[in-house]
């Protein structure tokens, strides 16, 4: 039996979208509206509500710092209890299911713990379930090494153990179901009249996901775009069409900016009085990188006598490791000192249209000015510019640039 | 590096010595003392508290009747928990340890979903663990067959992994810490002057485990019976010596009885008016047991014009499915009626000395008769007389022959 692709759809639901019985029973009754109208299903399951964080809780209540191939062992499970109740909710409803975890389905992935990256996904199983006419229930955020290890993909790893699956089974679709509706030109908690946008393009998804925009993971964007699989994010909670992310060609009227984030969970860290010589910035941010923290913006001042501050941002669950090998790392290139800062917030615009439109820039520096918000750092891409202010200001400066770059009216 | 198998301690913690945080450092705690000791361990845990139970009432919220491949991924997870919670508590006394799922340590099972049995244990990866000087945690009561499913190994199935390891490891002691400490002449909650027992033979303790004396699981003893391996069961809560089961030789000092069971938690089925026809029982029994139901008791009385009543005893869980295949049975073969009786106990008397003892059951019969305590059903083996009562009058049967046998004195 060959696979009709279009009649494929993979789906997943996040944590707040199965967080109770009833709402397993609910998403069960959606996957079998699916079903009826002839749809073979892939779904895709994050841990329930908050069971993943529960279980770090309990971890850092025996230890405070876990090894991450331990937590990796304990975080799993929370998955593995979502794929079989909904197995079981389904099979009620007198519709075949089967769950697999994610070692389970052949996801093989390196060996970076609590943030793996996917090798290789061995469809056998899936395609055999499938063909046997069965929803097939995975566990997100998580697969296996080659050594057999469990091993899981970082926050919001569900989201990229869908696309990876869309992609090796060419899915006719992937729905990613959360508690929102679509993504907005703000956080509508924070500025009233944002807008849903109906369609947005993989890069500026990526700029926002990345900002912070937490309903689906950079990572699984990134993979959609190089496998070019359209995402369609959307509410569990009613049945209205969310924003759909895809391959967008450039339109005359397309807005200049399509968003504004805003990222309170950073801290900057700056390395005063670094003597100034070839490499040194190098050498400090290849040390942060083979320790695996990520970061963000890098800002280095001009040089007075030979001697320069350097800061950076990275997030705060990196924020211990960080300070501790920049700390090293002062000491042995002779640096002044190390100063964290927890009290910023970035805000960032993104979109395709400032790529040919001047003055953007100029708009955001001004409208901040005016609102007598301090800018600590910038760093500028393609289509995005991210300002680092006090982390006080951060909401304020979100409203202040949704109006400035008329927002409120698309 | 060979393993000293006499510095080669297997230990394996029941859910009571693990359900908090503070219960998982002290067990940590005393790994401790054994490492000081020189010894090197394997440890096998079962889930925290009452997770398991908790997590099939959740199954049945969602489905009464769960499918066995389903709620065998979801109660699995339990042990994954705790395993991963230890590693924790032993990294930060810095003690190196690693823990294992039963599926990655390579515990091969057949397919029987929630009652499986173990086929092999590919002992390579516990071997290497053990050679690296680490304590290795395993999650006890799970496997995983040839196909990569997972299964667990039935209720007690922990006390299985920890007995099948030490065999495979031929480790020198094989060490079961529960929240009691050790084997009684009676359970203590009814006969307060029972007394515990500094050791106890295979065959004995089999009795007093298949007839429900839960500190140990049936099938562990079996196989440790099989392999000559000597269990010390004994309190996680205390460093007193508990009971040893082990082999034993006739001594002419033996008590005739070691100890006195109770067990609640059977249902009686009567098959009224079956037709007296050879093969008549054997059909319905083979129905029973290729449906995995396990049949424990089974009298049937004298015919009267060729018509017979037949009827047995299974354990609660399996009392649906054995009333529905009874049923089933009882059609097809023209019985007039099946009748289920739930207001039962069965009180068994156990020792290796009533084989050479006469007058045992003449004893056991009397007592019971003087407390005015009637008996419906009547089964013996070589060690053990086993009577069914009404369910009232089982904790005072237990009473009664405890004080008849003289048990209070040994």
């Amino acid at each position: 039996m060959s696979l009709n692709k279009n009649k494929l759809i993979v789906q997943k639901y996040g944590g707040s979208s199965i967080s109770t019985v009833e709402r397993i029973e609910s998403v069960a009754g959606r996957i079998a509206s699916y079903r009826k109208k002839g749809f073979r299903l892939v779904v895709i399951l994050s841990a329930m509500g908050n069971t993943t964080d529960n279980l770090i809780s309990l971890a850092k209540k025996i230890n405070p710092y876990p090894q991450e191939r331990e937590l990796d062992m304990l975080i799993s499970t929370g998955e593995q209890i979502s794929i079989s109740l909904l197995a079981m909710a389904l099979h009620k409803r007198n519709i075949d299911a089967v769950s697999f975890t994610g070692p389970q389905i052949g996801i093989l992935a390196d060996k970076s713990h609590t943030k793996a990256k996917i090798v290789s996904i061995n469809t056998r199983r899936l395609k055999k379930s499938l063909s046997d006419n069965k929803v097939v229930v995975v566990a997100g955020f998580q697969g296996r090494t080659f050594d057999n290890e469990i091993v899981t993909l970082g926050r919001g790893g569900s989201d990229l153990t869908a696309v990876a699956i869309a992609s090796v089974l060419k899915a006719g679709s992937c729905e990613i179901y959360t508690d929102v509706d679509g993504i907005y030109t703000a956080d509508p908690r924070i500025v009233k009249k944002a807008k849903k946008l109906d369609c947005i393009s993989f890069e500026e998804m990526l700029e926002l996901a990345s900002l912070g925009a937490k309903v689906i993971q950079a990572r699984a964007v990134e993979v959609a775009k190089k496998y070019n699989i359209p995402l369609h994010l959307r509410s569990s909670f009613s049945s209205k069409g969310g924003t759909v992310i895809m391959r967008k060609k450039r339109q005359l009227e397309d807005a200049v900016i399509e968003g504004i984030t805003l990222n309170e969970d950073e801290i900057k860290i700056t390395i005063c009085n670094v003597p100034d010589k070839p490499g040194m910035a190098a050498g400090i941010f290849k040390k942060l990188s083979s320790e695996k923290v990520n970061v963000d913006m890098i800002v280095q001042n001009v040089s007075h006598e030979r001697i320069t501050d350097i800061s950076f941002t990275v997030g705060s669950s990196d924020a211990r490791k960080a300070l501790q090998v920049t700390r090293d790392m002062a000491k042995r290139v002779k640096a002044k000192d190390v100063l964290p800062d927890k009290d910023i917030a970035k805000v960032s615009i993104v979109g395709v249209g400032m790529k040919t439109h001047a003055g953007v820039a100029e708009t955001m520096f001004k409208a901040l000015a005016q609102a007598k918000i301090n800018i600590e750092m910038i760093s500028t891409s393609e289509i995005c510019i991210s300002c680092v202010v006090k982390q006080k200001q951060g909401k304020s400066a979100v409203r202040n640039l949704h109006s400035a770059f008329k927002l409120e009216k698309r």
